[in-house]
């Protein structure tokens, strides 16, 4: 979806829209029963959003690609995820809540282990336990550059984050992962002019950083991806005229609709919570983005019946969603992530579409298959956002 | 689809894939029984098929548009055939199997009758005999240019094939058809510096082909169109990580397979032949590209029975195929060929996949209504091969 043209459409009244992300939310048909998993759950209130609403499937990124949480949620926020793609550094720091500045440089970390000629043996040091990883994190912070505060923070197990603060620092660094075993780390390499200073520092940062480390057996050494600033993306206020809040209890989340311009609400850890934290803010902002997390945790686990029962959670809050009478109410999915799969997969995903103007369709039920039936096909998933400006009456018409 | 993004997250592992072409597939319904030709013929392999996998209705290129062979298989390769554009030269000379070099220049000729004065009176001189077109052809062998060979190869009727083998051969020639009646044929002319030379020599080569068919009426003169060099397409091993091959009988199919880096294997004419040779090389290769002509045939014919009946031949080798445990089965079409229009035509084409991770949906008959229902929706062929990859688990996640 073209941002310019939206932009050049955009209105502005008084009408609420709420997004609801069921993260993972597509899955496939459970070998027993051949049901999906939402087929298999008892989600009367999301039936009744589907039967009330226009259904779809949402394709995250292409057709055939698996997107990590970045990509889907940038899709349903509107962004086209291949034009607008954030660096692993700095995915790895929101999804911390690293407290990350505009100006800083963010790297991700992996402790490897390197044979006594310094060629790596195993990339993910045999994946050390977090607490380990916290040991050496703050070993690694003893390491002192010139000019630059330096950040190391434990993410999990063998994965970790650099954050360099300072005047100057450029993207276009190389990765130092060689990608295999049997060779030696990379040196970090200035891909660009601009970044041959950040580069001489990040090479700086792991010689030091291979000293400290030579000894603690089996992370002895590391590994640095994904050296990326903050993405100057468009910001949805200007781009969809929205004021825009994101309610998500997980960091990934809320930084990633930091990233776009919304304003992260305070809130609990239930779903009750998040309902309550919608309720208060509702005069405040036109667009509200609430995600439900437990349901991509579940299916990550490979636990199908506990993602349905994720799921028949994530239905009771429908009805106060409902409630609150918004102009617009989407729910959707950033991927969907299949029990059977244990993990992020690229089946397209189930979303439902409700307001006064969405020209309900014959799809009675919120599932795979009856969203598949729905008025607006499998679309790409950047058409939601555009879509619910469109259901709110936000977008003029294009051309006379 | 970017092939960029593809290769970026393309893994190997040793699955199997076959992608079996039916070509000309879609169909329109019989004016009496309000029935397609897929409707009508007795399917029940690929009937099967579609009810345990996944359906869909691919979109060869645009909307509305009706593709060539070339365009319709490329995309089903995973090419976008807007962007990777094949010469007529070059497609002519894959067409009839000849053994087009890289650095060969082919243009796609038509005999044509002008009069005394040298105008176009049939661009096609009435559709002469291919008999009547061999016999010309070897007449303008006596050709000779400097520094150059010059082939001259019949096609059918009118059409013919001129290739040029030298050093320094450009692309970059106008065509010399000028597309009206009335007018002499056109010079042709270099649009760009480098292909000037080549230019000259083209010129060399109509004006002594003039005087080779002065007196040969009605075929006294020649056009020549789509002056092109073999294309430097991504190749599929580099792009697909696939190591594929091609089980095709005729000539244009195994030369489009060649285009994009397929191993064209030596077959039989009959479908048992190319099962056979499918499970011959079932070992060598992680992706099979199967292709089926008689449908496009019966079609072009005009001949809505006969094709009925082709398409009830090609099913009985569903079987066979199933029976050698594909990890991923894609049946479809390159564009459609409705009898009614005897001729290709713009209509979406129905498509089927299997895989373990397929997720099966609610159609459950191989044809354009069923398609039309099913979880893929109505899609860019191009999506097809990223779907397969991504069913063959041969695609990693893109993005954190």
């Amino acid at each position: 979806m073209d941002l310019d043209l939206i932009r050049d459409l955009v209105v502005k009244n008084d009408t609420k829209i709420v997004l609801l992300v069921i993260d993972g939310l597509g899955g496939l048909p459970h070998p027993e029963t051949g049901r999906t998993e939402l087929e298999a759950a008892n989600t009367i209130h999301l039936d009744r959003l589907a039967a009330d609403g226009i259904c779809g499937l949402t394709v995250p990124v292409r057709m055939g690609i698996t997107p990590g949480s970045g990509p889907g949620h940038l899709a349903l926020f509107g962004y086209d995820p291949i034009k607008y793609q954030v660096g692993r550094g700095v995915l790895e720091a929101l999804g911390i809540d690293f407290d990350l500045r505009r100006d800083d440089l963010a790297a991700r970390g992996n402790f490897c282990t390197v044979d006594k000629d310094g060629l790596v043996t195993d990339r993910r040091a045999g994946r050390i336990s977090t607490e380990a990883s916290a040991a050496l994190c703050q070993d690694l912070r003893g390491v002192s550059l010139p000019g630059v505060e330096v950040f190391v923070e434990p993410v999990r197990e063998h994965r970790f984050l650099v954050v360099l603060r300072g005047k100057g620092l450029a993207e276009g660094v190389s990765d130092t992962d060689p990608q295999r075993l049997g060779v030696p780390a990379l040196a970090a390499e200035p891909q660009r002019p601009e970044a041959s200073d950040t580069a001489r520092l990040i090479n700086d940062f792991i010689g030091q950083a291979r000293t400290v480390l030579a000894d603690k057996h089996p992370a002895n050494m590391l590994l640095l991806r994904g050296m990326s600033k903050w993405p100057q993306l468009p910001q949805m206020p200007d781009v969809f005229g929205l004021r825009a809040a994101a309610i998500a209890v997980y960091p990934m989340y809320r930084g990633l609709a930091k990233l776009v311009g919304m304003t992260v609400l305070p809130t609990g850890t239930r779903p009750e919570d998040q309902i309550a934290t919608l309720k208060e803010n509702w005069g405040k902002f036109d667009f509200f983005f609430v995600h439900y997390k437990a349901t991509d945790s579940r299916g990550e686990d490979g636990n199908f019946d506990a993602k349905v029962a994720a799921l028949e959670d994530v239905d009771t809050i429908i009805p106060a969603i409902r409630n609150l009478k918004p102009d617009v109410f989407m729910v959707g999915g950033d991927h969907s992530t299949p029990a059977l799969l244990a993990g992020h997969s690229w089946h397209p995903v189930p979303f439902a579409l409700w307001s006064p103007w969405c020209r309900r369709d014959k799809a009675e039920m919120f599932d795979e298959n009856q969203c598949a039936l729905g008025g607006l096909g499998v679309f790409p998933a950047t058409g939601a956002l555009p879509l619910a400006l469109a259901n709110a009456r936000r977008l003029t018409k294009f051309g006379a």
